[in-house]
């Protein structure tokens, strides 16, 4: 297929349990750039081992998938009929407590990193966090060296006030990779109207999510309601600062969701999102379940009233033209 | 001053206690490159604590330095007047017992690894070995992948047996960066005569030594000895496999050679070279104690017959080609 008369198709956040099925099913979805996660709770050399795992993939299936560093990769994947993965951090923990880890993390490839996942982190504060003390001394040294490098400061998983704050300190626009709009489903993850004014304001993205925890309804969200949801987003926010950041995480055991929520931080049981009664991870929608699903995020939205260059903008224009600016180092 | 008018001129190892003023002196002795070793016993993690240190030279010094990862990179430096510095690692133990840990360094610039360091290491002997049982089956692991990723295998502390496996087991031709014949100064760091054929006629390259411990009558060694073997050694092995491998450490505390000796193996002290009366680093001979001292030794190969055609190709000719052709990633 000719590259021009693609559209890219971008997936701003998945965690999934990797495989060749799962590769497979990135080609067969025309998938051309997926952020990834790569570390939780990692530190900086479990984080290296992630790394490692992700060599072996790219050596093993170079017909389906590719590393992805500058958005030039995502027209790349266009061209060739591959995936770029980009690689993300859900929390600083891979940069301990050293700044000269931001660099090295960009330079093995890392683009974007979450400045908090739900607790206090040395940077900033979590949306679980009862208090929010805003971005700290090491936070806005953090910030100004992801700023310098090109890795992208995301606050999905980040408290209120610690994210208007990175947004106001850092010289470059953020992201929210993964959340959906308060107005739409109240829940502590999801985002103010404030926040997401001010994301989009300063040429942040907002990477709407399909996790059935963000979702109106849960899984038994329907397509027409996330679709409307997007519409006024849109509406409120301007359609050039969204996209998709599905959040999918397909095929993980239970095991992994525990852990992103407990890391090592804690002896007694966190169920986040979730409860006692239901510890696991969600089920999906049925209309999202893999890679293959995206295509039919691009019918819902035309049926709400998309034209089809709103739809290209929403599902990877935006999220290409945002990482073409965002990853290269200024010198 | 024209780039195409310059030779280019490349030191294959230094180690030293890198400052501002030692940058300064690399420029004003016009050197293009240096193969800088990053680390000696040091696990993966003091690595990177290295290369971020490096990182800050970089930053701090951009109009002196740059990270040079290929040999297109001495080119740049020819053209732009810095000096282009290339990472070494004198000991594998940054790869810890990690196969993937080999491209996770090349990724983060290293271009040479010594698979031993004097000692027994997980992957070869070292030439302060009683006995070298040879390459060992990590070791073998480790030359593929060295190979595959592009990163030179550099057998300069390493015993006899163990060089020539090396030179047999690797795809890509290999170096000894600083080392100088047998023939000429017997020394248990020295190459005897069938490794250095052995290394040449397979393509790879010898970086003679200047430090002291390696001179023919140490500290007290005249230039002309040491040029007049050079001639000796290009006569032997090809002017096109030879290049300097200076192994300057200029400024460092005599602390650092017990670390560079001793590491964390042993309580007792092993004096490596030296003995329990001189303990420290040997003076260096008065014609080369710094990186402006490098052009006392195109004169002297001058002066020894050299023809400037073959001085230029000592003097770093054949080191960027060697480069040029090393780094790069083999899919």
């Amino acid at each position: 297929m000719d590259a021009h008369s693609l559209s890219p198709l971008v997936d701003g956040l998945q965690y999934a349990n990797w495989s060749h099925r799962i590769f497979q099913q990135m080609r067969a979805g025309g998938v051309h750039a997926v952020h990834a996660t790569i570390a939780y709770h990692e530190n900086f050399r479990e984080t290296v081992a992630n790394i490692i795992s992700w060599n072996r993939h790219f050596e093993r299936h170079p017909d389906l998938i590719f590393h992805g560093k500058s958005g030039d990769d995502i027209e790349k994947a266009m061209r060739e009929g591959r995936t770029a993965i980009f690689y993300g951090l859900q929390n600083p923990s891979p940069i301990e407590d050293d700044i000269g880890l931001v660099e090295i993390c960009h330079t093995l490839g890392v683009r974007f990193m979450q400045l908090s996942y739900n607790n206090q982190s040395l940077l900033a504060t979590g949306c679980f966090e009862a208090e929010d003390p805003g971005i700290t001394r090491f936070g806005r040294q953090v910030i100004r060296e992801m700023n310098r490098v090109g890795m992208v400061i995301d606050m999905s998983h980040s408290a209120e006030r610690s994210t208007l704050e990175a947004i106001e300190l850092s010289s470059r626009p953020i992201a929210i990779t993964h959340a959906n709009p308060m107005w739409w489903h109240k829940a502590l993850r999801s985002k103010s109207d404030a926040v997401l004014k001010q994301l989009t304001e300063s040429g942040g993205m907002l990477g709407l999510s399909l996790y059935s925890h963000h979702l109106k309804g849960g899984a038994a969200c329907t397509l027409e309601s996330f679709c409307t949801m997007v519409a006024e987003t849109a509406s409120r926010y301007g359609v050039a600062n969204i996209g998709i950041g599905s959040d999918l995480c397909q095929d993980q055991p239970d095991s992994v969701v525990t852990w992103m929520r407990n890391g090592r931080w804690s002896k007694d049981v966190d169920y986040g999102e979730g409860n006692a009664a239901t510890p696991g991870f969600p089920d999906q929608p049925h209309w999202f379940t893999n890679n293959m699903d995206l295509r039919n995020l691009s019918e819902g939205l035309r049926q709400v009233g998309f034209s089809t260059s709103e739809i290209s903008d929403v599902m990877g224009g935006n999220w290409l033209r945002f990482y073409k600016r965002s990853f290269h180092t200024i010198r």
